[in-house]
């Protein structure tokens, strides 16, 4: 499906819109003023009332809109490609220039200023991946400088079980965990407020259609399990990690919170922006089979351009600009989607509707590109100098850091995925 | 609350019984030739129907049958210890010899034999702990004989999130997983069916009344967020963990399938089986203070007994009596289960009403009381021999584990958990 480039909406903010123009479409639940949850479309500044809007949509795309019920994408989720492809194209035809329902406005669109955001769907369960290799390296350097890698990373898309009770949509507050730590020189651990908590730059992707426990997902089929994407920030408590994640992994120290951009861009959305996988590195190991699909290397991998800014509760006051710690893009992924996807099934596990995965950090090789705290101040080693005069190893109580996500193609309308932000806020 | 230990009830083969006599009452959800699942309590070989039996109760006993409804227990996990010791008090009297509930029996009593069971609750999250600290020295052991146990150990009760999608209760059919695995002395995986598939003996908790994302569950009040207890089985593909688990845990070598028994032992009917938490060894830190309560140490260990039992499909067709392969103890855990709710819940991370946590593998010292068979045959070293003549290093297609569990104390009514049965089938 080819995206309407040239096609404006009615609605005028919509237009040159930076995340939502006509051609994103993503979707979400909203409220308003504590009114019950609901299903809505992100167009320009404002948002599609789907539900408002029902007698609208027919066949699939009715099907789809009633899916959105209750609050939850999940059902929605469930349904697949084929109705979340056609509420799309009814969408593109309600929404554009010259479509009756501009008469309807007041009846089906709210400003989004006005609108609370909620997670969009029920999460089962929430898994997070470690497929960003440079961030791996990056990582893997400051512990084992001569081995960054571990032998496993270049045949396993590794990744971990996450907590899922506590994802929250952008916006709410990042409470500072407390937690057992270890201090330098020390054998014996202290409690308290964590002192090394740190921002983690990742895609996010929502599972569509599930399988059977017992039915692998192949390769060649696992993009129809992928309802959409957003941003993702797997806030991490460092001083914490370190001293309880072995043997089994991080738990306490990302537990406390994961916080997500509310609108889930579908991969129709995100179509135009779809690339080759690049190739691997000379000598590196071809993907076992089951991980590896022509189609997928040839247009599995994305060209999304991922930022990250940082403000202090000092920049804000003085009105100072956000101070950009990132800039990478999801280039940086060494396993496609897809075959994450593959794997997480090939055991037999049972994928559901709404469960969510985490890339893992989306980090490029170079400064500037770094997707937490951990690789920029290497540790805490090089703190960064910010345009208050303030300087940050780790995040402070009053830090906000904002996610953002941008897809721009020649000939394409460019679009966003919407923010994921979140400030710090002092232990209790 | 005593138990009524000299009362006998009206069901027959409720006294006397193995696992479910009067002092028991477990919790569970179950069905009969294909209806909607319902909630129950397990006496002797019957199954009290709670939702036929209504009209019997009122006040927080009925309230918390009301929150039984719907075929899951999660609404009655949340109402917490008060309307849960209201419905077991009601239920002591309507079973007990005497009552008049024996004139309805064939409206509210069905033969277990004749009903499914299902899980007992939505899982919205599960953890599974490492507390069992013989299991930890014994698996170090293979890898670190001289320093089997990581510094961490004593001071954090270990702990990582597990795939909540594939617990099922017992009797569910265990496919072998397929994976990746590194053959011995290679540098690459190859990929094909688990060679060395194995259980895990635990005890499962069941989580009541949850708390709010930041806040964290005070040691002495964590008894009061558990509703009750199960056994658990950790299925585990040793193969394909040894290659995937570093740097981030267990993954696809665990999310396969997790079997629990089905019935919901309250922490009322377990209370004469408490115990002090043993004096740690000499040397061993004490808890640092967010773990550490008067209440809990004095009583907030079990004394369960725990069997593990194996079956081959050739023992079966025989005749032969099942090979015990464990005789363990729930004293072997370091931590206590209010430890383990304290430090979830630490960080702020928010536990939920029908969370599940796994303690780990309960084994003990000695040969004999090892919960695993990557202890048992020392990795495979050391083959088991069965009465018909097989051999074991780990399961093979066709053979059934089956834990159970009992509390014996002189001057109390024995009670049990009910089994979890799994049986191997071959990998698609």
């Amino acid at each position: 499906m080819t995206q309407p480039t040239q096609t404006r909406s009615w609605v005028a903010s919509a237009n040159g819109h930076a995340d939502f123009p006509l051609q994103n479409l993503p979707l979400g639940v909203f409220s308003i003023n504590g009114s019950a949850p609901r299903s809505g479309v992100a167009i320009g500044d404002m948002i599609l009332d789907l539900h408002a809007a029902l007698d609208e949509f027919d066949g699939d795309a009715r099907r789809a809109v009633e899916a959105t019920a209750g609050g939850q994408l999940n059902a929605f989720f469930e349904l697949g490609r084929g109705p979340r492809v056609a509420l799309r194209q009814r969408l593109l035809e309600l929404l554009a220039e010259g479509s009756k329902l501009q008469t309807r406005e007041a009846q089906v669109l709210h400003r989004a200023a006005d609108c609370q955001m909620h997670l969009p769907a029920k999460i089962n369960d929430y898994t997070d991946f470690y497929v960003g290799i440079e961030h791996a390296q990056n990582v893997g350097k400051l512990f084992r400088p001569d081995n960054p890698l571990l032998p496993n990373y270049k045949y396993v898309p590794i990744g971990y079980h996450g907590r899922a009770s506590t994802i929250r949509p952008s916006g709410t507050e990042v409470r500072r965990p407390k937690g057992q730590t270890l201090p330098a020189g020390q054998s014996a651990p202290t409690f308290g407020p964590c002192a090394r908590l740190d921002y983690e730059l990742e895609l996010g992707i929502w599972i569509g259609q599930g399988n059977a426990m017992g039915d692998a997902i192949a390769i060649g089929d696992a993009a129809e399990h992928i309802a959409g994407f957003c941003l993702l920030n797997d806030w991490s408590a460092r001083d914490i990690q370190a001293w309880e994640y072995q043997p089994l992994g991080p738990f306490l120290s990302k537990s406390f919170i994961t916080s997500v951009s509310p609108w889930v861009v579908t991969a129709e959305a995100l179509e135009p922006f779809r690339k080759a996988q690049p190739p691997r590195p000379e000598g590196d190991p071809q993907p076992l089979p089951y991980l590896l699909d022509k189609r997928d290397q040839n247009a599995g991998a994305f060209d999304i351009e991922l930022e990250v800014l940082l403000t202090t509760a000092s920049m804000r006051e003085q009105n100072l600009p956000a101070h950009r710690l990132t800039l990478s893009n999801t280039e940086h992924m060494y396993w496609t989607v897809a075959q994450m996807v593959a794997h997480h099934s090939v055991n037999g596990c049972q994928l559901q509707a709404g469960d969510l995965f985490g890339s893992g950090t989306l980090s490029g090789p170079q400064p500037g590109q770094f997707g937490s705290l951990l690789e920029i101040t290497e540790g805490g080693k090089k703190p960064i100098e910010l345009a208050s005069g303030e300087v940050r190893k780790f995040l402070e109580d009053g830090d906000e850091i904002i996610l953002r996500a941008r897809c721009s193609r020649e000939g394409f309308a460019s679009i966003g995925f919407g923010e994921c932000r979140g400030t710090v806020v002092a232990a209790r």
